[in-house]
């Protein structure tokens, strides 16, 4: 694995007493210069506290640190909620002596119980005292809720001769659906860019990969995608070709972020690229994916391994999505199980349901009405997802 | 029980080997004399043949029977599907002595694979033979697929003196959503109405009824309610008090009907209405209603008893609904457990926990923002839906 640095920023993620079982639960991330930086957040309308005062602190374009928790989302506490997330900058700020404005903050856990801000307050020191330029992988752990595996990338490249670094942490294995960010992820490059610059191309690359992944369908109050720059490495965005190289750098690394989001998705047993091609228009494509990536019928029977393609073209059938059912071929990967919208028969059959024993594979919708596409990643829905969700605060 | 009969109408369920296990899977109700008939059919833009057929020979207004069979959707199998289920009513007509155009048809079960017409052809002496007015519970059963119970009704009334009696049987256990009517459900009366007024009756009971229910957020392909009216009563809809008062017997009997459904739903172990009030709009009404009641993550927490109203919440804020969440109530059953968007403490957890274990309640979302109000009737997720689809075909 690459090493994950980035130059200019150190890292670490500690055990604050936050999660009872004393787990990391507590990150912090500091720039030792001010850095530009832009976000994305949840379009819930439900916001967690954090999440409305680091929407408002980005506003200025500059942030020096952020601090982040799991095991409390602090959402829904109302005006204590407020303080609690203006105290937990608070203290970062006091202990790294910086201002409270650059600081920003991310929580993810239950909703709905009182944030335990003296125990943040009580590990500053500590939290402090261990930030490294390689605390990566313990920041990753220390956002995780029920994720299994800490999610982080890092690529080195070279623009013009000079390297530049983009490193990034995510967190989020329930709560994901493609009509918003994700759950928590930081990104931190050495590239410099202005404010406006980065924001346009992070949401270009969330467009690709966060917005493109399913689990549950269900959305986060807490959802908080921030990206810093510091502009340490002399690499600027100064010139087209320069944004261009650093967006495709940056979105190969969300796609591979989002990808790992959905691999380690609550009980996932298979990730599905559901491929919908040559609709009507764009947003058939998009309304199409999104009904089939999302059915219960669809997900169960991924579970079952069990080619069961009339819940496909049902599921698609039920999107407002103008095609006609007597022209779709699906395939499973290469194999084509569904021509014209009738079964291929037994052998397809037979060949479909062993791509269907793959942990990852495509399911392809031809649709041949038009020249529109949209894939969407999604996952199938075990008897563990409904364990993990029917027992989450017990 | 009241005994299920209705004047004019012979009944029957049979088995005729469609269903590999032997059971019931073929039914046909006849009305003795011509009737009128109205229908309400799946929005999936993938439609089954049978329902293509129907759907167009209720232009007429009238219908003498209906053969219904289970095992089988006769969908997505091309014209031959078509000619399928023409061959499926041309055999019921012939059998009966009336015209073709006089049967409809409607099928439920395994989509993809051809519907096997000799087993219905060879079974139709015997279920002509087996007609009978006491035939309802056999018809029911005949059409269920995951149902565990047939699913009836039927009532007399009087009205201004004179008795009427409307008969109804449905089936379905998944795949249903508020967005179009449900499984299968067809309903006769011996009262008198045209075929306009059946119709507006129909759509407006179907509305309150199986309209307002969910169990996957999956629909079907095949959905089809019908309603025959015999006249034989004497009963007629020629004043608006007996339209008044037929309507207000349908909807009960659908609203019934509906709960069945939803208690019978596929791993069902709680039924649970969501009724959001004083919501600005109907439309934001429910569509909170909606996103709630689909949640996967609410969902689980329904089928754990977890009094987890983060995430209705949560659900809430994700529908495109506006409201205040530092504004919202919540409540299960009459236990207050969020007040302005907060918690209400540990005693009221564990008060709201109790109403969980129950097996029916409600969860009621106050807005305080307005004075519009939206019920649906959900279920919860449980383990057992997840095993009954992850192996539905095998």
């Amino acid at each position: 694995m690459t090493q994950i640095i980035c130059d200019g920023f150190t890292v670490t993620g500690i055990a604050s007493g936050i999660k009872k079982n004393g787990e990391l639960d507590l990150g912090l991330i500091y720039s030792d210069s001010p850095a530009n930086v832009a976000g994305v957040f949840t379009r819930n309308s439900v916001k967690a506290a954090p999440v409305l005062l680091t929407q408002k602190r980005i506003e200025s374009g500059m942030a020096q640190a952020i601090i982040a928790n799991s095991g409390n989302a602090n959402c829904c506490n109302g005006s204590r909620g407020d303080a609690d997330a203006a105290a937990m900058t608070h203290c970062v700020a006091q202990a790294l002596g910086i201002s409270d404005a650059a600081v920003l903050g991310a929580s993810t856990g239950v909703i709905g119980e009182p944030l335990p801000v003296h125990k943040i307050e009580t590990a500053m020191p500590e939290l402090k005292r261990s930030l490294n330029p390689r605390g990566w992988e313990d920041f990753a752990r220390a956002i995780m809720t029920t994720d299994k595996v800490p999610k982080l990338i890092s690529r080195q490249e070279i623009f013009r001769g000079r390297p530049f670094t983009i490193t990034a942490a995510a967190k989020g294995a329930g709560m994901i659906r493609p009509d918003m960010a994700t759950m928590l992820c930081f990104i931190c490059t050495d590239a410099g860019a202005t404010a406006s610059c980065l924001d346009a191309m992070l949401r270009s690359a969330v467009d690709r990969s966060f917005n493109r992944i399913t689990i549950d369908g269900d959305t986060s109050t807490n959802d908080t995608v921030l990206m810093m720059a510091n502009g340490r490495s002399g690499v600027a965005m100064d010139e087209p070709a320069a944004v261009d190289f650093f967006q495709a750098v940056l979105d190969e690394m969300l796609v591979d972020l989002a990808r790992q989001l959905v691999r380690d998705g609550e009980g996932v047993t298979k990730v599905v690229e559901i491929a919908v091609q040559n609709a009507v228009s764009p947003t058939d494509a998009a309304a199409i994916a999104d009904t089939v990536a999302h059915s219960l019928l669809v997900k169960t029977a991924l579970f079952g391994a069990d080619a069961n393609w009339g819940r496909i073209i049902g599921a698609a059938g039920r999107s407002k999505a103008h095609f006609d059912p007597r022209c779709v071929d699906i395939y499973f990967n290469d194999v084509k199980m569904v021509e014209d919208g009738q079964g291929c028969g037994k052998l397809a059959e037979s060949e479909a349901t062993q791509v269907l024993k793959q942990r990852e594979f495509t399911i392809t919708l031809d649709l041949k009405a038009g020249d529109a596409s949209c894939s969407l990643l999604t996952c199938d829905l075990s008897l563990d997802y409904v364990r993990i969700n029917a027992d989450y605060r017990s």
